[in-house]
């Protein structure tokens, strides 16, 4: 699924560092459009950002009203932390919220308030609704590039990454863990550890016990040498 | 659900403005305990957080090691960009991880390496596994502040809240939009909007419109207010 196209507004931010860090958020997840509103410090230009996401502080575009920022948008919404229920603005969470912005074809403009005082009623007045992150009530109020970068995950997030757990590693074959099972039970035959009586529900055990390693491949030639090596060494010791 | 037991162990964290704003993520999430394992700046606990997070802060632990960072924990994993696959440890996404985690009924400790150079070999071989945050390959080198707030974030997120898009609003009663619809017909009727012969349509098209405003109940009272108004002002008018 692409991306939406999703411009990030900030409004009226203070901090040039906030600034800096939406930026690189924005590259972390591939996102371009960077819009101010007002911003405090028109030195934001200067501002540092990872050298990988300058290119999106040299391209940001400076706006002095809401109004104009997200003139081309047909979806406008703005990140709160306190919810402004008496707006009677409809108000997602950001994890159902992430999911209409995913679905949505045209271009969106996301607000982001200023690090003090966050939206503005003004602002809000502009927004088709509201999200929040589902931080604790006691302390919802975010910092401005945290607030950015989870958003922006929450819209690169993949649910389907849920259920497909491991990224590939292949496991050792069951010949590999066989002959590892095989000179285990010899090495600890030799050493008394196995009685030759039981030795046929010793070697399921020790098949067992070698099977729930869940040995990556790649390791299972160094298991098998540094058995050997204990092994030439027990037996060095032993004649 | 409860949320998992989580430490957020900073491994040679470089900068007091970083450790700030992953103690202010903590404190957003609810997580409260903070490790630091040879920060560069001893001077952090002078760091400035915001207000309501510096008891994360002043309560922070500091270790020589991480082995002593984690003595405590049962399960051990550590945040990457790079992914490390030469050290044959499973990698997950953070989708998948995260989900590993919130099942976990232990003690985690959850690594991020320095902002500079990110987690050595020496810290991973202490993790059970890997994960990476799902950004660019191009630009994956993620702000620590962030990546903490990115990685709580997912601990706290709500899959139920996908499909719960709306947190209540009520809307308009039936008898309220009814009256509306009333008034407005009796409006364009006299306005010549609405032609006396095909009016049962009218009312039936305007009714719909209405219907599909989805008004909030706490704005018919006002809408009606509106129209009556104008209403008033027309009569007047045409007097």
């Amino acid at each position: 699924m692409a991306a939406p196209d999703v411009s990030v507004v900030l409004v009226s931010p203070r901090n040039p560092l906030n600034i800096g860090a939406a930026a690189r958020a924005m590259s972390n997840f591939g996102f371009t459009k960077m819009r101010l509103v007002n911003p405090y410090d028109l030195a934001f230009r200067e501002a540092k950002s990872a050298v990988k996401s300058n290119y999106i502080l040299q391209q940001a575009q400076v706006f002095t009203t809401v109004a104009e920022a997200i003139a081309d948008c047909d979806l406008v919404i703005g990140g709160t932390s306190v919810g402004n229920r008496d707006l009677h603005l409809p108000l997602h969470r950001l994890e159902a919220g992430g999911q209409i912005l995913k679905e949505h074809k045209g271009a969106i403009a996301i607000l982001f308030g200023s690090e003090k005082f966050g939206l503005s009623n003004d602002d809000i007045s502009h927004c088709h609704w509201l999200y929040r992150i589902p931080a604790r009530e006691e302390h919802a109020s975010m910092n401005l590039g945290q607030a950015v970068a989870i958003t922006l995950y929450e819209l690169c997030r993949n649910p389907d990454m849920e259920i497909a757990r491991f990224e590939a590693v292949e496991r050792a074959s069951g010949a590999e863990l066989e002959r590892l099972t095989t000179l285990l039970q010899t090495m600890l035959t030799e050493a008394g550890y196995i009685n030759e009586r039981t030795s046929v529900t010793s070697e399921q055990k020790l098949r067992r016990l070698v099977m729930r390693l869940g040995m990556p491949a790649s390791d299972a030639h160094t298991w098998l040498g540094i058995l050997r090596q204990l092994h030439w060494k027990m037996k060095q010791n032993g004649s």
